[in-house]
């Protein structure tokens, strides 16, 4: 054992890095941050916390094998959701197993497709995190916010004089405005909220039994089954019956319990588009600020993302600002500022009955 | 025997329209302004003037399979040229054929990758064009201009009153600036260098045999094997020796025989580049002025040109004045303003030594 166990959610759909993402293939499995898949280098980072056996990845059932083949060898526990609730039965499924498992100290509930620069500055903040939630409370990660940024939550700490490992957390805000957004960096004491949870199974039972009576309920039928050949019968029919819910919105937005966060700065990025993406792989860029994967050709561009997964050649000539992904059945070319509208194309793609291409 | 005989000129390279023109597909096999490819709709355009028998098809020898297959069951002449020697040896060598198949009279010389909309008004200006040609001189169609274009040669006909038939040619002038462009436009009496010209064979030959000695000799050669079994070895062998020199760099700047214009409007275009071909094909757009051809999604896009050859989908998300062309090796995608500069990549790939997509 080392200092705590990890969940780590890999259930996402992602559509919004489509066509290099699929149906079957969502974010978390493909290899766009480093050279492993997302979710293999989320379970590579926690390694001075967690070793593999206390490691549990939670997924939807169509990608088991895949993530089975990618941790093979590896003791790492792999739970199937038989279909998606969003994270807080996630959340409260993955407590349950590792007090199955017999652990009983802090869990690590993380995303398995953001990325984190920098391993130091994580593995510090999940330690202090661990040794707050140890006694008692849910911790959550803050990242420091470098810009203005309207895409994500934020977490406002109490106010409190000097710098402190953690703090008592005043309130969860939604996505702000640009000015807002300004407000709060100039302002200092709020975080970026990374979808990063730190608490005890115990905690997080109890809090599903208070906020979520449905979804408890849901667990306590599977904690019943578990080792028993009921298992798989009982988690899909108790899974089906359950609420979807977030874990923000079902329990964050409504405990009473106590929410602290921890400061932390390590280059994360939820990679929530192919332009997101391209900002963080800025140390890859060309003179002209072009990123270029595979066989291309690029001239005259600027600020371009170019993809090549196909063995085709792709030739870009005089552009700026596009995303360009080259796979064997389907080619994107886009705005690079539209990207977060990439969904939209699958959206339609679906309309059209093009399942293949999903 | 119909009006004339047509020598339709299908040597060019064409690397503009890469990828879909490639070294073994130049333009002129391309389908891009129709159902068929552009030799075989030049051909088809002169069927009023000349029947199949009356047209020699002058191409590279790399091309003479291709030909012959999308002639198969026509009677058209196919001659291949060992080597290119530009457009002076190609017309002699068309004349010098012409004279040696019987026929003495008017001669249409034109290239085989040109557009043209209105084939009634191309018909009547080739017909009064045969007409003058018939008694001596050269005649070139001159295209009515439509705006300043900067990209085209213009012919100025001699100062005259009254609206005529045709003109004596003042003289040929190359692409000018846009405000000579437009001057041209406001002034009146200039036209477009289409490249197109009437004359009999002999006016052709002797005009040879006074500007350009060299090309003439050759001609020579070739004509007194004519019909016989050496044919092959003193075309290759002439051809191999010949200067290669602009019919109009070599004849028209120098000539002192009558040379007359008759104007024409007609819808034509070079169809110079993607931009070119987008332009021309404006009945096709859709709502938002894309043209679309193949399986594709457009989303919010305008003034796109997307062109998928390949069994791939094509998604395109908020560009603008863009040109995409999927094939099955390679996929372009470029400001549809620079596409004057794909030869660019052309050369590049060339440099790359990467023969297989020329």
């Amino acid at each position: 054992g080392k200092i705590m166990y990890a969940v780590v959610m890999a259930g996402g759909s992602g559509t919004r890095f489509w066509p290099a993402s699929r149906k079957s293939k969502p974010k978390q499995f493909l290899s766009i941050t480093g050279k492993e898949p997302m979710v293999v280098e989320t379970c590579n980072r926690l390694s001075p916390l967690a070793s593999d056996e206390e490691i549990i990845i939670i997924l939807g059932k169509h990608h088991k094998g895949e993530a089975e083949h990618l941790f093979q060898g590896r003791n790492v526990h792999i739970l199937a959701e038989p279909v998606g609730r969003n994270t807080a039965p996630c959340i409260g499924l993955g407590a349950l197993y590792a007090k199955y498992l017999g652990y009983e100290g802090p869990v690590a509930f993380l995303p398995a497709d953001h990325y984190i620069r920098d391993q130091g500055g994580f593995i510090s903040a999940l330690r202090i995190a661990a040794q707050v939630a140890e006694r008692g409370g849910i911790v959550t990660l803050g990242i420091i916010p470098t810009r203005p940024e309207t895409g994500y939550g934020y977490i406002k700490r109490e106010e409190s004089t000097g710098e402190r490992e953690y703090f008592a957390v005043s309130k969860f805000v939604e996505k702000p405005d640009f000015e807002t957004a300004r407000t709060y960096l100039a302002h200092g004491g709020y975080y970026w909220n990374a979808g990063i949870f730190v608490a005890t199974p115990r905690t997080i039972l109890q809090e599903m039994e208070i906020h979520l009576p449905n979804v408890y309920a849901g667990l306590m039928k599977i904690n019943d089954s578990l080792g028993t050949d009921a298992f798989e019968k009982v988690f899909a029919e108790a899974y089906d019956e359950m609420e979807s819910i977030s874990f923000d919105y079902g329990i964050m937005e409504k405990t009473e319990t106590s929410v602290y966060v921890v400061p932390c700065e390590c280059g994360w990025s939820d990679v929530g588009s192919w332009a997101a993406l391209y900002e963080m792989r800025s140390q890859e860029y060309d003179e002209n600020g072009n990123l270029i994967e595979g066989e291309s050709l690029v001239m005259d561009c600027r600020q371009c993302f170019v993809s090549s997964k196909s063995n085709r050649l792709v030739a870009v000539l005089g552009l700026e600002n596009c995303v360009i992904v080259d796979t064997q059945d389907s080619i994107l070319v886009a705005d690079l500022n539209r990207s977060q509208e990439i969904r939209k194309i699958v959206e339609e793609l679906k309309k059209l009955g093009k399942e293949k291409l999903l």
